[in-house]
């Protein structure tokens, strides 16, 4: 993968160009881009700033965030050759920072299920996961070295495990979903792609101004281990990738515990579609109204069912949802954990291109608001990951304990 | 001014048609428009529905609200002619209802604090107030019986209470924002304007699919006084207004009393701008980075200032408003009032086109994201009103109480 913190060193020790760094990115892409398909349009002419700290640094954008000179075209052809007036706050963020908007990724349609046309790089006829398909797909095959994604369900941390590479869902609203498609206000959330903890940390302090992000040099974290009792029963692969990375934690000197979750956040996980679907259906009621054709075939019948959620359906869940966001921070805080380590997916990509996986894995973390960080799990078969998860607000303790497993899996 | 309710009314007895309701808005336009200037664009020959609990209801729509149809122009020459592909959910939900969404009306820049070109149809030579200046004069004209405007500091129930219609702030997210250019994710509300107190209601249940809305035969509310103190002296005549109000309530039959909030909302209070600028000049980053030059002045001045807001203070004053919003239910609750009445503004709009007026008295409540309806207070002179202001969620009370107002001043 190429590793924006890498990019940077050399540009900063004049081993580099900005051009030279935008160079190495443009060779990954004519090498990798025709078997991986995570692309939908790229620039072909950037300007390429020689100042600010991502100087250099080209980046993907999910085709369901606005760029204002690149088309955005939500994975759908209700949208096709759509060209929004303005960049999104995180875009123009990272422009502003001196990186490159080279390319717009890959996104099932409106970030929903149906899948793209992208191939896992890392794992031959699996799929890539989604809905931010195409940005995980590139920064996995080594293509580009930052990208951003969104996730509603699990669409940032699942890809991200299911190809190999660094995921992270920040805390709610840490990054603005301004200019980015909504689908659920309640739950849409952008992330970040990267090849490694401490790039992803660089890129988040950087987009947010928040210097502590990126202070990874905690203590070893007290671990809880959470093998979801309210999930399915998770594949026998990613249970070992899940005991592989909590024992190397904890011969790198972090405690571990088995965790177990009060109730409250059974009936949670269990009320996310309820949330994300009563907004879905007014998020998009446009498209399902004047576009329903158009619409592919699971998001249209999510949609054509969403429109009976009874509204006192959807007020009972964001009272048990609010209840459980409010809690959580003292349900580890009594347990004695600092963060969670959990599966980012029941385990590898399922094979064949019909599904984009299960995102049951993800959806509390979303529904609570709170930082995740997905890292990948050595090992010789298709790639696996480990998610860990912090208090709301607490990205530096989710990332620094990301940091922690990422450097523990290494030794 | 003309009422959904009694348009609707002749429709359903047959007095009236769908087409004929159109006309009657057609003909009140072309009388006043010419002198209000409230509308930007207008569509010319929309389709009118023949069924729907709104159909022959021509709307309005402020014009940082996206229309598929209609250009979007957020008040700004940097939109100049700008299309966007989809209704924002709100409209596209009056349109199912049968509503035509006939004009797009005028709004300051992107929804801040430079004054339009309106003209108050109740009190020559004073402002229309802002931001929604077109929905609120076009509705207080009586050229509209329904406009959707927006409101992230007074930009509602200010305009309202300048021109004389009825201004609903609902609860913060029972409108979704999706569509509307944002300023502030934290702030951002949808509102509505109209003639009266139940078409008012009668508009937000089928919006929102809530019936109990507009159920506004609610026992006498009992009603906490404010004169916040933490604002600047209010005017005479709107502290003549405001007793009006009370005294009219009391002789009705409601409880009144004094209230004053604990030092915690004077805090709160104090910390709007934080949180409204530092959104805003991230939310606005595109346009101020590539377009500075065409922001106007007092814009431009503010999101210049915006950028030097520290992240820290911005986390502090998050915190703070937290405490404030979880708590405010229990405030009233302990004081024994069900609404607050208070001011929507220090008085009668300001004399002349050069300020939007003041929006001191609507920060907190915005802030709180609680629901805050105005109400005309009739009288000889330039249009005042009274607000009334409930805890979050409890929109039907806001209303309630403010028919209840409403009906007790017309006796």
């Amino acid at each position: 993968m190429l590793s924006l913190l890498s990019l940077r060193a050399g540009i900063e020790a004049g081993t580099l160009t900005q051009a030279g760094a935008l160079a190495l990115v443009r060779e990954a892409i004519a090498a990798r881009e025709p078997d991986v398909g995570a692309l939908v349009s790229l620039d072909p002419d950037p300007v390429v700033p020689t100042k600010g700290p991502l100087a250099g640094i080209a980046f993907g954008v999910k085709d369901v965030i606005d760029t204002a000179d690149l088309p955005t075209q939500m994975g759908s052809a209700v949208y096709a050759g759509w060209r929004p007036r303005a960049d999104a706050p995180a875009v123009a963020r990272l422009r502003a920072l001196g990186g490159v908007a080279l390319a717009k990724t890959t996104t099932t349609a409106f970030a929903f299920m149906d899948p793209t046309e992208t191939r896992n790089p890392n794992a031959p006829g699996r799929t890539p996961g989604g809905s931010s398909a195409g940005s995980a797909a590139a920064v996995a095959a080594g293509m580009l070295p930052l990208a951003l994604g969104t996730q509603t369900g699990g669409s940032v941390i699942r890809p991200a495990a299911f190809c190999g590479a660094v995921g992270v869902k920040p805390s709610f609203r840490l990054l603005p979903t301004v200019g980015m498609k909504c689908f659920s206000w309640t739950l849409d959330t952008l992330g970040l792609f990267t090849a490694s903890v401490a790039d992803a940390a660089h890129a988040l302090a950087l987009l947010t101004d928040r210097p502590d992000i990126e202070r990874l040099d905690d203590a070893p974290p007290r671990i809880g281990l959470l093998v979801p009792d309210f999930c399915p029963s998770p594949d026998p692969d990613g249970l070992a990738a899940l005991r592989r990375a909590a024992e190397a934690a904890e011969a790198f000197g972090a405690p571990v515990r088995d965790l177990s979750l009060p109730s409250l956040y059974r009936e949670a996980f269990g009320l996310h579609g309820t949330i994300q679907d009563f907004e879905g259906i007014r998020a998009l009621a446009w498209e399902h109204t004047h576009h329903r054709a158009a619409l592919p075939p699971l998001l249209r019948a999510q949609l054509d069912a969403a429109g009976t959620i009874p509204v006192a359906a959807y007020d009972a869940a964001r009272r048990v949802v609010r209840a459980a966001r409010r809690d959580f921070r003292t349900v580890l805080k009594d347990e004695g954990v600092d963060v969670v380590l959990t599966l980012p997916a029941p385990g590898v990509a399922p094979h064949g291109y019909g599904s984009t996986g299960d995102s049951r894995f993800n959806r509390l973390w979303t529904l609570l608001g709170v930082p995740c960080v997905t890292v990948p799990v050595p090992g010789d078969g298709p790639p696996l990951g480990v998610q860990m998860v912090a208090p709301f607000g607490e990205d530096a303790h989710a990332l620094a304990a990301a940091a922690f497993v990422e450097r523990a899996l290494s030794r």
